[in-house]
């Protein structure tokens, strides 16, 4: 499969997870979002859960990519647009939509080993992702030298995804972004050496 | 229906969800875990989906009388508890198991008007209790003055549901802990008047 094939079908199954939800989504949804047939679709993917799989797969790509071009950034940008990130803006309802579908197929990893491992590597990869920022904070002196990378990160990820899952699930447009000021009050401007600097 | 006879239902339904979950749930499973026949049920509700919002009232209703057993503790004991109840222990299989049938009924919401406005009630009810319980402990000079009620119960209901969420999906029997642990130390230990206090 080209890259080219395989990023065509990837983003079709993001359009269709949003379009359908998880537990409704079938081949021919796929399909239709891709401009393919099933019977391609089935040439590279054996089962709709293999292309699941796969599709978690893309997404941690992207996700790499994504923070590989941070990279330069300063820490304490790079963290404040990486909780950012979490909060959807009101009307950002396909956000939403793909988020609630995520929600479904985490909720099937306690009995799926395979969407068990994707999702631990993703988790782990979100976490190494803030331990690197607050790391780099250190470094460069902008975050206390006390500063503890990996609680900061277990924290700042479990409080994002609850305030997203809220906010998918409740349809309360505001709540992420409060819960963000409330986590940036609390934890994140106390990271700072120069607490004036906290915007 | 008697209090008696709604209370077996309620439970009924409990054990049905943690067995079979949200998704292939059905009136028979909650019949069988009853003792009841399915047309007594359908007797007193309509469907399966009014059963399951009146359930969600009945978890309601049954937050509403812990909290009111708790209402006699200092503020400091009550949090701890509160945040604590997030935490599953090893082996607490049954209670993760309740958690992702919660949350595959959570991820309906968005499209669900009768949901939703329990899941906002209970929302509301959690985040209320811990803001009473903020209060009572600025009160009784505990916590700190300019400690901010409605921040810290977002940010804290935000943080342990998405704690929850991590471990229950991932079956990572330790992640909610380690969560918590960085709460106490980053926000609520902060709280405290007399942070030698803290734990």
């Amino acid at each position: 499969m080209t890259d080219d094939s395989r990023e065509a079908i990837m983003e079709a199954t993001h359009r269709a997870l949003r379009e359908h939800g998880y537990a409704d989504l079938t081949m021919q949804d796929i399909a239709d979002e891709s401009g393919k047939s099933t019977s391609l679709l089935h040439y590279h993917y054996d089962t709709k859960h293999d292309l699941l799989v796969a599709f978690v797969g893309y997404l941690i790509e992207e996700f790499e990519a994504e923070e590989r071009g941070m990279a330069e950034k300063p820490a304490e940008e790079r963290l404040r647009e990486f909780v950012d990130w979490f909060v959807f803006a009101p009307g950002e309802d396909d956000r939403a939509a793909f988020h609630l579908a995520l929600l479904e197929l985490r909720a099937q990893a306690p009995f799926d080993e395979a969407y068990r491992e994707q999702l631990r590597r993703s988790d782990e990869l979100v976490r190494g992702t803030i331990v690197g920022i607050v790391e780099d904070g250190i470094e460069s002196g902008v975050f206390r030298a006390d500063a503890e990378p990996e609680a900061i990160a277990r924290l700042v990820f479990a409080t994002m995804d609850g305030a997203r899952t809220r906010q998918a699930t409740l349809a309360e447009a505001g709540y992420a972004a409060e819960v963000r000021d409330a986590l940036y009050e609390h934890v994140l401007d106390d990271l700072l050496v120069d607490p004036e600097r906290a915007e």
